[in-house]
């Protein structure tokens, strides 16, 4: 039994019993412990949406099937938080997921909050009455599906298709009733791992072995989301083995589980692992969209391709990836990481709404249809290793329903939900957040500078770390200039973008500064637009970030947090001010002696 | 049963039969299958020393109790090289040992040749006649003692003092009629382990517990050697705990197995692995000395401080270590490293022949009363990894014995025993392996540039993969120099060194070239003593290292190998060759970038 921790649903005293087995139930169950008069209404074809309206001394909810519940922890919220939000709503995204690198041995890929809350020792392991408190903060912040295991399917997840198919019903048995449903990681090759001489896409045996293999998924798990499939990547096998295009792959394979109005998810986080770093002209950026816009129109209608947010992997700063704005035939998903590799681990603060809204602004609305999340939750007692972490989680949610959120409101929220405090700590601990993205940049990857990170492990500054390797990873740091010139004339990637960002990126006077090194290589003494030269920048920011680390220590231990929370985030915080101070004298003294560029305020810069 | 591969023992067709018990036994079998008619005598006092002699028909050989193996060895290798030994020999250095870090899960740390050929799963696990097998190849060569367990001694290792004794026992049978004794990795820890609230070296109660343990021990192997311990050292256990030196934890233990003869080595690998690159003051190669040499004359004349040849780790190229000159009134053992951990992992050809006459010369054969060797061995059929990898083993026993031993005849010896060649062939393969250390020294740390390597798996080039890290191992490589300055200006680690050496070492115009960077930091301008630029001979010794790597595979081509060594020995080679290019790329573009000095010869120097 876990050390019950609750963050934003602190307001639920009571655990939702396990008797309670539809939303409907659920939503009646958690409203009655806020409100005492919540009177519900289901109205079928509403499905996921709700409206909340004052009825006699309490409140109705109408909704749809799911609908009810969401109304039912909106009005919690709004009872919480004081705004009741008024007329229907609609979650703007309809697949809203939380992609889970659990793997069945129980560890969790990039996982900094504990072992898996589901896997052990290569089988189902959980404590239900958690998994329902779980199931409880997804559907109250608006997550619907959780891809339950790795997308690098090990084994022996692939049996969760067959023999394990039982214990997979059982754990979607328990999330059901909070309008959650799973979707499933494969491995493209399993026909292979189970007799067949090939996993060929075109070939009729490996279609005919995957519709039995979901015929029998599904007759177990009828309202399984689908499949999420990670193939040609990083050495995972694929289309591409078999001279096949992905939209064959991913065709075969959606074809296979349309009958049962499954999705096949398909991850374009495709490129050449295996690149030579004397080779300028390939440009890691450019991959996905080189390969994936040429096939756009040629997917089924129930593919999603899903994309990261920038073309690289998840870096603490990147543009939005130019395939989520030129893919106008296919059906999309923006994947976002919860998971901090590269923004600190759950040990450094970074709240990300900031970032979202960067992202989803760039996006426009109408040009993606899901979005999916690495989830950052562990077995740990408080969730997500940092008990701020859970931020994350929960404003993912909230911009999956509203991708207009404003930042500062929903960091407001969490707090607001999260810890009893009085106005002005609410307000000192949602600046804390609100700053923290900024200063985690500046200390670590300014300016658009991507992967001066210890290899493998991400955490911790290691500027030619990635500079000579096989990633595609470079920032070409010399005496004279440092980034990759990625405009026109240079790898071209720029020209993936529209007229309009095209434009902005390609010249440097234009292009954002925290984009810049990212898209150009520029001296060291270029002029920034304020006025600073360009080394001048990288020190002031290092310094800056440094300083502003060890400053939020003294916010962080005025704040009257519950006794746990306060020292797990106290203790961490420390940790992230020895990796600040890490992170501004390695990245200085690196820059210092190419550069030979002293400082202008005369502050150490150690040899 | 493994697939037998014989190396230098190939005259020796028959295998050793179990049923043989002595070294006198085992030395009449082998003499036997190569010689008609040899006559032993043993005379008790003389040891291991042996003489042979024409006899009748054939030869005689006289000898101590393992002495007459050694001499028949000795014997055999005569009639196969023509050369038979005049007058009575004896080893040079008693203690030969082979330290085998061996993890008792069966895995080999910093192990090139497969799995542990005695542990696995957390058991002993062995072909009784691959040990025979292998006690037959060192006892030719001449090893004496084998510690069978890593240094760093992992659980269930702790055991092999209680209740895996037997199986030790059993294991030492094996070996003894090839006149090697057994070692003993033990953890300084252990009491606590077991009951006792301290592992204080003063305390009664500890001595009691390893006194009663090495009774317990002895008697069952009253043979053993003795214990081997590295304490204090890279998050290892140790009297510093307690505040006790390390003369006071040695000598505790070596009181505890003296009434048995007993030798306890203790290893002086013993520095800050927490040290802060910012901090330019402390140098890890000064450590050892620093923290030993004021022990000089405190320890019991039964312990060993067994001192690796270098100051740093094993690299490429170090100076002797200081140590080793610096303490009179102590036993002392060289630590050289057969595994090529630094030296290309037993896929790059690194004959160390070279290497150790380097050593030798400089130590003087009067300072060091024993050797010691980390072990290139493991499960692969060919025992090494690479098939050639075998000359080190072999020709460190040779050293071991006889340590102004010529490299190129060790070389030519080995060659000549391995394998069929012409004598045209024979001479082209010794001088390829005789190249083999300063091509791979060229092409990766020329003039004693240290630590330039990945991090971690130590294979392959990254100039700043340990720059800012916590182990000591800096470069400081910038726009305008590269190296330490360890002169008495600088860390002063050059005063460590009697006054001869230190004159030497001091001014770069009289420091080997070699040794140049590891001594000296000095700016890429630098004239060197034959007229080149410091840059240029920098560029130049790595396009020539990789230009050698290319040469030597045509000279392997040619060779008249058995198939499987010369299969293994042109993959690797081909491993190599990549690896070789990949360090000259490397290396070259991180010092173009740095310096922006141009290669005089226009060769292709990456961007």
């Amino acid at each position: 039994m876990w050390n019950e921790r609750l963050t934003w649903v602190k307001a639920l005293k009571s655990a939702v019993p396990e008797t309670l087995k539809t939303p409907l139930e659920v939503a009646a169950f958690e409203a009655g412990q806020v409100c005492g008069s919540v009177r519900f209404e289901v109205r079928k074809d509403w499905r996921e949406d709700y409206e909340i309206l004052p009825d006699q001394d309490g409140y109705a909810v109408i909704g749809g099937e799911t609908g009810v519940l969401n109304g039912a922890y909106a009005l919690i919220r709004g009872l919480e938080t004081g705004k009741i939000p008024q007329g229907r709503k609609t979650p703007f995204y309809p697949l809203r997921m939380l992609d889970c690198w659990d793997n069945m041995d129980g560890t969790v890929e990039r996982g900094y909050a504990g072992r898996s809350m589901w896997f052990e020792g290569g089988a189902f392991d959980y404590d239900p009455a958690r998994i329902r408190q779980l199931g409880r903060m997804l559907a109250s912040c608006g997550v619907n599906v959780v891809c339950v295991n790795n997308v690098n399917v090990h084994q022996p997840a692939q049996h969760l298709t067959d023999s394990l198919l039982p214990d997979l019903a059982r754990f979607a048995a328990v999330l059901r009733p909070f309008g959650i449903s799973l979707m499933l990681s494969i491995d493209f090759s399993q026909p292979m791992q189970e007799g067949l001489p090939t996993a060929d896409p075109l070939d009729s045996r490996v279609a005919a072995w995957w519709a039995e293999r979901a015929a029998a998924v599904w007759a177990a798990i009828p309202d399984l989301k689908g499949f999420l499939v990670k193939a040609d990547s990083e050495h995972r096998p694929g289309p591409n083995a078999y001279g096949r295009t992905h939209a064959q792959g991913a065709n075969m394979l959606a074809r296979a589980i349309r009958p049962y109005g499954g999705q096949l998810v398909w991850r374009a986080f495709v490129y050449n692992c295996l690149q030579d770093w004397r080779d300028t002209k390939t440009d890691r950026p450019r991959a996905a969209y080189d390969l994936y816009q040429p096939m756009d129109g040629q997917f089924d209608d129930n593919v999603t391709v899903q994309v990261k947010y920038g073309p690289f992997d998840f870096q603490v700063r990147e543009p939005l990836s130019p395939l989520l704005l030129g893919m106008k035939k296919t059906r999309l998903a923006l994947e976002v990481q919860l998971a901090q590799e590269y923004t600190g681990h759950q040990i450094d603060l970074f709240a990300m709404p900031c970032l979202w809204q960067d992202i989803f602004r760039r996006m426009g609305p109408e040009k993606v249809q899901a979005v999916a999340a690495v989830s950052n939750l562990g077995r740990d007692d408080n969730w997500t290793g940092h008990p701020f972490a859970a931020l994350n989680l929960y404003a993912f949610g909230r911009f999956a329903w509203a991708p207009d959120a404003e930042p500062e409101q929903v960091i407001r929220e969490w707090v607001k939900l999260t810890y009893d405090l009085s106005a002005e700590q609410a307000e000192a601990l949602s600046r804390l957040l609100l700053q923290s993205p900024r200063t985690y940049e500046k200390y670590t990857a300014n300016l658009g500078l991507c992967w001066m990170v210890r290899p493998h492990d991400h955490y911790g500054p290691s500027p030619y770390g990635y500079e000579f390797d096989a990633w595609g990873t470079y920032n070409r740091a010399s005496r004279d200039a440092v980034g990759i010139d990625r405009t026109e004339t240079g790898t071209g990637y720029v020209s993936q973008y529209p007229a309009a960002l095209k434009e902005l990126y390609e010249n440097p006077r234009t292009c954002p500064d925290k984009l810049l090194l990212f898209f150009h290589r520029l001296p060291y003494d270029f002029i920034m637009k304020d006025g600073r030269t360009l080394i001048q920048r990288l020190y002031d920011d290092h310094f800056e970030g440094a300083a502003e680390a060890e400053d939020m220590r003294a916010v962080l231990s005025a704040l009257s947090l519950p006794e746990a929370d306060k020292a797990e985030a106290l203790e961490r915080m420390d940790r992230q001010i020895r990796n600040a101070r890490e992170w501004r004298d390695v990245t200085n003294t690196f820059f210092h002696r190419l550069s030979g560029v002293d400082d202008k305020k005369g502050r150490k810069i150690y040899e």
